[in-house]
């Protein structure tokens, strides 16, 4: 069986292409693992590496592009509407496939152990990985970006990283490492063109205003005049399952008389999202995935 | 992406083992091929051996296996429950991943050619592989049996095999070689002990009956005394999906006042029928398989 892991790093950089050429090509010369998408965002001034591959390929190529980062990215310089405290902003680890949540876990605190030791950058775990729960929340490590960590972290041993020195580094900042579950982008479309019903159910089921965990949800219109969008991202969907939010979703809109008319699943999808999606609408009993043949073939 | 051909020659020998290894053994010596499965069946003297891999290692693991049936197996000592015209009696090709229909046919013709002319035993193509109407069905095909068309061969110019000579192999017979889709082992569980109702919907929903397309359907007690079971052979989910059958049974228990309480796939499925499920259920719009991560990694 393969073990898969995915990991997103994100750097503060999303205009120079080669400067982020230079980082995704960092990954591609790792064996074993693959580059499968580059994001630039020239007003975040921000990029997003997409990669995949077995546990230690994928950490290896982590390292290789937050080492790249490190060189050429000066965070002195860097101006952007996106949050930020290092060149390496931010990397996590997900579980995709015959990999536990701890595996990504372990990988996350080896790789920080690493990039500490080796770039003598300063690493804060995060999300699954946090040491403490304050550090769960991303937004909260991230505090004060760059320029206010940079000052506070001399002083107040509450912001000391888990690894790596008690100071930010010069050009590079701070790297933010962790695991996190996949996370699914899906949209629900309602066949009405009143948006404050996609606002209202938006709100109803996002963990944000008590509704389901792990859901994050907003109210949108589309470009069609009679259909209305509730986006959501799922940001874990083995506890709060894709099939459990479609039907929450329905629910709402049925008490509303309203329709829904399709729903979008946009990038990336991991395939037991889909599966346990069958299970559960086919009432399937004692399925193993080993009978999924193409499951069994990669055994 | 990889092309994945799925072979299940069905052998006229289920009870001496070292013949049936030696068979496998044949299969297993190709490169680029799986054996996945081989299954023995004393009363039926006969085995199924389940290859996967790509579409010429899987066609070249058929003809060894095929070879070394002839060599081994003699029809004229042959007894068994199932109706059989061959050492090597059936050989249907399965297009699993990335491959069509069409180059199953393809594969199944030329491995009949290859068998008529290397081993001299006479080959009939059947189902999709079939060269007119009347040899679609297997057991038409069979007709007679290999005592029946070692006879009726020599004078009824209907009974020409497609490849080969116009007269049975003496000891093999003949092989009918043909290519399908994969086949969905499907029951629903009914939460009654009255299995007439089970009996009734299997009626209602088998094609024999006028009932759904490529579904073929039994009803049974289940070893729970208040579970009754529709037993069923999904033959072409492409056709007649798994959730049109689901949602077919489903509303004619509803009508009969009776539950689903569940339902259980045997043996393997192909990812696709799941897939589809998820898509179907959830009203997925504009989806592609390549947003599956599994199935953008093996790209």
């Amino acid at each position: 069986m393969t073990k898969i892991v995915e990991c997103v790093p994100n750097f503060s950089e999303g205009r120079r292409e080669e400067v982020v050429g230079a980082i995704a090509d960092a990954a591609r010369r790792i064996e074993g693992v693959r580059v499968l998408d580059v994001e630039m965002d020239a007003s975040h001034n921000r990029a997003v590496v997409t990669l995949v591959g077995g546990p230690e390929n994928v950490k290896q190529a982590a390292f290789a592009c937050a080492s790249k980062a490190v060189e050429l990215i000066d965070l002195n310089k860097h101006t952007g509407e996106h949050p930020r405290v290092g060149a390496v902003d931010v990397i996590p680890f997900v579980p995709i496939s015959e990999v536990e949540m701890k595996d990504c876990v372990e990988l996350a605190m080896s790789l920080g152990q690493e990039i500490a030791e080796k770039l003598g950058v300063p690493v804060y775990l995060y999300e699954e990985a946090a040491t403490r729960p304050d550090r769960k929340n991303l937004a909260k490590v991230r505090r004060g970006q760059f320029e206010g960590l940079r000052e506070e972290i001399k002083t107040n041993p509450e912001r000391a990283p888990d690894f790596g020195p008690s100071e930010l580094h010069p050009t590079a900042g701070a790297v933010v490492v962790g695991a996190r579950e996949p996370l699914i982008a899906y949209n629900i479309n309602l066949g009405t063109g009143d948006v404050s019903i996609a606002k209202s159910i938006a709100k109803a089921v996002r963990e944000k205003d008590g509704g389901l965990k792990h859901v994050k949800a907003l109210g949108f219109e589309t470009d069609k005049e009679d259909v209305v969008q509730v986006s959501m991202n799922l940001v874990n969907y083995k506890e709060t399952p894709i099939f459990v939010v479609f039907d929450a979703v329905r629910s709402h809109a049925d008490k509303h008389g309203v329709p829904v008319v399709g729903s979008e699943i946009i990038g990336l999808v991991p395939q037991d999202a889909l599966v346990d999606t069958a299970e559960y609408y086919l009432k399937i009993q004692d399925f193993s995935k080993s009978q999924i043949l193409e499951y069994k073939l990669r055994e």
